[in-house]
């Protein structure tokens, strides 16, 4: 079976041409000038013309079913892959989960066991290590060389949850200069922010704003630069940041960048898009929609601005979803009346491509940044280039024909999401994505789903082949 | 006729593959899975296995046929290109000159004239403005739309020859603003270190190593953040910074660029391996051959070491050569007694690819920002992409096959360029150029030479696409 | 004839302490316990209960009958020095001109003649170079060694008036290396200002408020970058930058005082209250009013905010004025339908003492600051102290006793400066000057004036003794 | 009993004056112009021609009689403070120490008990919280309104000794912010160093200069920042940084105070003349002389030419000694074979005047910054002024007559700390002690000791006037 892509534009990270491009079973075997390939024969050919074509959308951090606060996220692995396919987005990395306490390799499986024949589209996992300790870290050597497991992410948030102090955070960094894997890290004073969280509390100051005001980006900063510092001292250990929100953290990142450091860091849409007054604040318990860590930020100070920015620069290497999504009903309604109970977490996996894609509308960054930041990267930097994240032969078939004359208005009433609220409700978007191809097979043309749950295959990866 | 080369490690500004490259005539028509690529025909085949395939060298910086101080670069279009060809490169960008007081125009016929049908590989121009002033700004939009010349170089060094004025600098900024040119800048304050000079000369201080001594990373800091400065004023009109030869530079630079600005540099091999003191302070007269500017820096300061964590950063996005080259006797000899006539030049456009090639092995850097900043930066740099810098159906078929396993030497007994001397006499460097494919037409295979000259066209450039 | 000042609080630099200040004719002969000063005779004793006790204010940078623009500052020696006095300022130090093609020496001897005799308060003098060439730097050596001129202020701006290039600006620096002067610094960069401002008269822009948009932030940060660049390279030269209005410019600062090294800048009270907006840009012609270089800055920006933070860090050592008075009309009113016409100045010499004790009053610095900022600093930066500029035994009985319980309310109805308007008209201070004292005469004491033209004499200043 | 000290050189903070200095009783009364003085009577007269007098050293950071790995500090409170005598030190803040699990107040009475009636100098304590819980923060406000006892230092590093974690830092911030007191911050991530200590100690690392390398600068600046971020979290709560020794650590301070906040810190003389490889890496066990916290320094790096720098620039505001000596035989030796075991700390209180007046002779400081460093500062940061750190009336009698023609030579042999060995054994330095005063006491002269155990008197000390 051959699929031969036609007239389309190829946008890859370090710019366009006008191409051809012929799959074959699940592979991309040529790339073909469209005055050569007519001579090309094709069980199928789609007709690009004017629109672009981009290695399918890899999205490096999402929670499908994450168990939290009591409830666990909304969207299963096949709700939660189908939408993310009707996105654009063809590959994920959830993150696994080590409880503290418990065995790596059992929350691995435990994993497994969830996604396994649910995905409709590729999946591959992070493990997040929730206690590191001798048995954590030589599992940590079994996942790398066996699992195709190859990074890591530590919390320097949630004590008693996921937190690792300094000294475990160390330890794993030093592993991870051995083994080669990547360190990711949510990087929040988790220790100082539980003080100011409890003082709010026991000020009476429930509202979901709190949220927010009890997270300051002053801490999310110093934790950043005290995970570069460790990283620093594990003979630089490398080094991903997560869901980076704030100006002073980015400050943090560029500087170490600036000394050609292997520290990276992702934002998400949320960051450059929402904030603490018009979202976290709005009336009520509403705000609730919008409770994640790193929180939202002030719209009165440049942090979306420096976001854009960031991404201009690679300060910002990628752009993830950090997808958590929570229904209001019987999920963000556990914390009503005491913020701290609200389930953390904001749904976007189908959006990322859209809302990125405005960022080129809007002239905050190029056409190849936007495919570099949600596709090219993400591959490099996790191991799965080049099987993903590029339009060339021997890579998987995972395209986006993606339209820029379309427009796209996100709702709750259209997404696909199994959520009961949308983070981004009423939002418009210049550009639209048209056809979805998943190895190899159209999945969404149209406005129709052709995808399938199962479908989707775990990915073993490779070490990261993005470092400097 | 139709070429195809076979079983290499083809390397891309974002990652290796293995892939044949099918070119017809002048252009790649397609990059082809191996494993799909036997159906192909093709009336020539290349064995490229066990070998990197990368795009064509492109030195962005070049002055063959440069007049200066009393004499001219050794170096001809003819015998330059050709020297280039040898080593990997199959594109140069050189400076066509507009001296104070002569039309535009007529300085870019004067080049034209120079290399129309001289060179061995394709050439485009930058054009150098000696004088902005109202018909140098209107003969800079005419070159922009009608002459493929999108860069424009200003000095802010050598008052009386190419120096401009801030007003003068900023004015053609902000001309460039509206013509969507690129201003590149020799960022040194020449109008204090022309006072640093007579002073050296008046203390008898007149042996080589002044040269560098006179010309202090200070002044090139100086220089490059009133440029940065000026782009700013000229609403962030798009600048380069050519010749980066200081950390203290660079730091500018590079805070420039956490500011997401459309902020670029070069720095050149010279700056990465040679040292005022082993060089430009060489015994007697023999310092002279490292006569050039930006100088040579001291190796007791970590010029080098920063410049290399720039070029991982991307602070620094390009390696050119500005070559340069003045033999020593009857040139460089111009200046004895006296460093300030020394003829201001080092050759090495022979040798930039193998130089930073080294870098890859030296763990400085990583394949693929090798390829990037030799060849894929350059083009998207200087509108060139994507006919130059990528492997990729409808590009030029401009390869170089680079065997890892090989081994250069570097001596001004085997070297191609016009010169009496090497810059890098001894030097040995673990890899080796080994077939150079231009537009389609092998010209250096196993050591032997097949290019001709003529067969290099010139290259009318488009607007950078590299902005940010 | 002795006065004794009894029961205040003497505020220094370092903290206050209940001391009575004992004064024999021009000099204070003791600092004494109150509880140890009853056995002191006095031929006056004034009771300063309640009070603060300061050393006389001292403005660094006056501009008396200077001429600009076809017409002259419009105090002379004699009303600006009585305005001085009237609001707590015992010493001006004023800038005598050599303007280009003149001898500095008699630039210097025609500012002794219209000073001499006429003043009311003690006063220094500056020079201005305003044409650094050998015979300069001679009389440069000269003045410091015969002339008590120990600082030279040079211009980035003002082509063709009285700038300096860089190669001049560095011969000065090097110059003021070797014989001990501080090098005072315009910094602005005037050749691009001046592009600039042709074209904004070009396109009809010539409100006063264009003067202000045609100067902007960035090219003072530029050129005093540009300054503390030309220092470090004539051996880290001492370095003054007057007015300073621009974060950007503050950041150039604080670098290079975070490097330890010997540059120092002021700011003036305009930059502290007065803005772009709200001043600059009042309707019609009323913001010629406040037309002076640097420009105001804009509301919209922190320029304000950071420079008060630069006074609490010392990265702004000074408040000094730039008193340089031009009425409305006849004399502003030579700008109108041309802002560049318009007389450069804002006249504020009897206004300092209590604009700067109103930042005490907001908590923006501390009382020693205060002190230190307008009396204690400009002693010891130009070579006045222990002379002026502190309360000890040994200097001169100049003080001031501020009482902080009363108000002072800005008025062109009320000051004394020879001015037809008031560029603060209708601020109120919480604080108000009582007494001043110089050289142990009263010349102000309770609203009443008791001064005299010519009591007040020249200084010859020693080298700063601020250098670190 | 009056004394009139005549004929010397005053230092101050701002500069240097003639001046004579009565004190009657214990208590400076009057500061006098020479030629005034003859008429005042005193009982006995200093003659200090040709002498620099300055206020008497306070030394703000010692350990007398401190237990710590299962020994004490082999300085009493009477050997100490009479070494202190010996070396111009007049007035010494001590560490209180509450252990954790102890009553803050028990701590504190436990100092006394110590100090009072045994020291030969004036004393002070700061109280270190070994556990902040509710009932220290009580305490703490307690010790601030009745104590007077205004400082209190907390530990980054010790963890299970008098580790604080960060939510236990910033409630005590937030509590400091209220009350007004100084946190003083002893910063080294100690949960990561731990990590190091124990990996050294697997590898068979034992020697002393393990030490140094298990506590990297990047551990340091990282605590530095930290600190910083928290302290600006607890609304701008003042803080300083002790014993601060790596240039990392000193950018984040330098950072902070150019944003105008109240962030201090100080040095010792330790970190300004010895290093990591000369001293801490002696052969065999002899480094255990040396062994501190923070650690001595590479001196392949720049740290004390940096260290200098900022003694220079202000951002280090203090020089004190960590004053906290341990003998070589049974202290130091417990740890042979595990540096871990040996106790942290150097004894230098005699010798810091003399070892910061020798960067008086080097040209790294001015001789106002000497003093300001030395005596005026501590005792303006930590609520002694004008009690403390200045000569004016009022003030106690504390002088020092220190003769800058005279030297001194450091010895085991010569000096009078209770140690068995010199941290600075052999060292000369050009200026020396002569005589001291103490509440107008001599206690030192002409090389003989006058003073006595129970002179010193303890100090109950004001908030801080040092804020900006
Ligand atoms: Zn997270
Ligand atoms: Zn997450
Ligand atoms: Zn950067
Ligand atoms: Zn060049
Ligand atoms: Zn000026
Ligand atoms: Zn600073
Ligand atoms: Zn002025
Ligand atoms: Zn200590």
């Amino acid at each position: 079976m051959s699929l031969l892509v036609k007239g389309g534009i190829v946008v890859g990270a370090t710019g366009t041409q006008l191409a051809d491009v012929l799959i074959e079973g699940e592979k991309i075997v040529a790339v073909l000038d469209p005055a050569y390939s007519p001579t090309v024969q094709a069980d199928e050919v789609i007709d690009a013309t004017g629109k672009y074509v981009i290695p399918g959308g890899i999205d490096a951090h999402t929670h499908m079913e994450l168990p939290f606060g009591g409830t666990a996220a909304s969207d299963t692995f096949e709700t939660g892959t189908r939408a993310a396919a009707w996105g654009g987005t063809t590959t994920i990395i959830d993150f696994a989960v080590q409880r503290t306490g418990e065995v790596v390799q059992d929350g691995l499986a435990a994993w497994h066991a969830k996604a396994d024949g649910n995905c409709h589209i590729d999946y591959a996992f992070h493990m997040i290590l929730g206690g590191v300790d001798d048995d954590a870290l030589k599992a940590m050597d079994q996942l790398v060389s066996d699992e195709g497991i190859t990074s890591f992410k530590l919390f320097m948030a949630y004590p008693g949850v996921f937190y690792s102090d300094d000294g475990q955070i160390l330890r794993a960094m030093q592993s991870a200069r051995e083994n080669g894997a990547m360190i990711m890290m949510h990087a929040e004073n988790g220790i100082a922010i539980d003080v100011l969280v409890q003082q709010a509390l026991a000020r009476g100051e429930t509202d979901p704003i709190y949220h927010g005001i009890t997270r300051p980006a002053a801490l999310e900063a110093e934790a950043t630069n005290r995970a570069i510092a460790l990283a620093e001292v594990a003979q630089d250990c490398p080094l991903y940041i997560v869901h980076l929100s704030a100006s002073q953290a980015l400050e943090h990142v560029a500087a170490a960048r600036d000394q050609g450091r292997n520290v990276f860091a992702e934002t998400c849409p949320q960051y450059l898009y929402l904030t603490l007054e018009d979202q976290l604040g709005a009336p009520g318990f509403e705000g609730a929609k919008w409770v994640c860590s790193t929180p939202l930020r002030s719209k009165h100070e440049p942090h979306a601005k420096d976001l854009w920015k960031g991404l201009r620069s690679n300060d910002l290497a990628i752009v993830s979803t950090d997808h958590c999504p929570f229904c209001m009903k019987d999920q963000k309604e556990l914390g009503r009346g005491d913020f701290s109970k609200i389930p953390n977490g904001i749904g976007g996996v189908e959006h990322r491509v859209d809302l990125i894609y405005q960022g080129v509308v809007d002239g905050q960054i190029s056409l190849e940044r936007w495919v570099e930041t949600i596709s090219t990267t993400p591959a490099r930097m996790f191991g799965l280039y080049p099987q993903k994240g590029v339009i060339q032969p021997g890579s998987d078939g995972d395209l986006v024909i993606y339209d820029p004359h379309g427009t796209t208005r996100i709702s709750v009433e259209t997404h696909h999401m199994n959520m009961d609220h949308s983070a981004y409700e009423g939002v418009e978007i210049a550009g639209r994505v048209g056809t979805v191809i998943s190895r190899g097979s159209v999945i969404v043309a149209d406005g129709n789903y052709h995808g399938r749950k199962g479908h989707g295959r775990y990915l073993r990866r490779g070490l990261s082949t993005y470092l400097v």
